[in-house]
């Protein structure tokens, strides 16, 4: 049986999603946990990779199992052979041709920036600090010009052997809201797109926050969607804050 | 002159407040911070002791700084010198003769419970887990008995020796919302006093949970209240799912 898992996981503690020999990956526990329950080796397919520090909170993979299990008794047995940083949140039979990475039509994340002179001990986990004030309205206008269908070479790894680079972003929105533990302001920007290159997201995050700083305009942006050559000042948002929200599917 | 700090910190990686020789422990890395800022040892002042792996989102401390240093240079120093799991949230100059624990006059504490099938991996530090269906009705009207002037004998630490037992409780109030991160609910249970018993309000935390699960009635309760013997079913919740939320002053 074919079964779709919905997952969360802090990223922290964790060398990314895809399994490596030797280090601690979520892809890697997960298999471990599996493949013990089976009986035998299974292959545990991710929607995508996520890099080391980020985080999940509706991760999905799809894994074959011939044992024969209820969907609760799977959860609860994959759970009890996992660290407590990674859950199984719902598990359910789904149909053979079901992929969680070849199925997905549209994934979002969130990129969490704690914007204030102090970040709580309860957010350094999963949110950048920015201390400086950040210009909320600048970043939104910049935000309009991420959406739409581009090549994004300027704002993904420059290293990659991906060839085609257009993707389709459907939203950049962000949100701020005060953050009572912080004495501050949690600022929220989710960008859903139907697929993402390697460190998309946060190329994109890092330029709004140079945006927000003053340092960068939209013109800039403009630019560097055009030449594929990314501006000096946007660098690359710490892993930290980002965290996968969603994954959609037919 | 005489400062007041208000604190964050995750408990998880802490032996608690107190400074202990050779364990890491909240005080014990404020003080090691604020002696190398003054030049010569200080002692840190808390509001009170938090067991290990208890939390804070406003914990008060005080301390006396011969140096001269404005307010906001003393937290950039403290937070420059202490662990990212505790942090000052604000500094302020007060009278001298402000004194963090004496001069509190109640303080609340939040005890957190994840009531579903799985925890998320964003709240177990934070929350106690119990899947079972908990009858918040029941709860709340046990909650009530709480409520006032007793002597707290049955719902604090059994080796102590607090001669005076008695405090009172201002508030037990109990709220639940949907937590959607775990697809479960999260259950805060408040309590406010005039002052604590070591124990007391994970004695009370257990005790409700208890009730929640149909295990004891109010009946129970008020009879531990009389006699000071607490009944078998009401152990003390975790540490993890305690909060120190706020210390009141005049």
């Amino acid at each position: 049986m074919n079964y779709k898992l919905l997952l969360q996981y802090d990223g922290t503690d964790f060398h990314g999603w895809q399994i490596q020999e030797g280090r601690r990956t979520v892809q890697g526990e997960l298999t471990q946990a599996l493949s013990l329950i089976d009986g035998r080796n299974v292959n545990v397919h991710g929607s995508g990779r996520t890099d080391a520090g980020v985080h999940a909170e509706g991760q999905v993979a799809n894994v074959e199992i011939q044992r024969e299990i209820t969907s609760t008794k799977l959860r609860a047995a994959i759970n009890g052979n996992i660290g407590r940083d990674v859950r199984v949140l719902s598990c359910e039979v789904v149909a053979d041709d079901f992929h969680a990475r070849y199925s997905a039509i549209e994934k979002t994340y969130v990129y969490r920036i704690v914007n204030g002179p102090v970040i709580s001990p309860f957010w350094w986990r999963y949110a950048h600090h920015d201390a400086r004030r950040l210009d909320l309205e600048s970043m939104k206008q910049a935000a309009e010009l991420f959406c739409g269908e581009h090549d994004w070479t300027a704002f993904s790894a420059a290293q990659s052997d991906v060839e085609d680079r257009v993707r389709t972003v459907t939203q950049v929105a962000i949100h701020e809201r005060p953050d009572d533990r912080s004495h501050g302001s949690l600022i929220e920007i989710r960008v859903s797109a139907n697929g993402f290159l390697r460190y998309m997201v946060r190329a994109i995050a890092g330029t709004l926050l140079a945006v927000g700083r003053g340092e960068l305009d939209c013109a800039a942006i403009a630019a560097a969607l055009e030449t594929g050559a990314r501006p000096t000042a946007a660098v690359t948002a710490p892993a930290c804050g980002l965290t996968l929200l969603s994954v959609r599917y037919e």
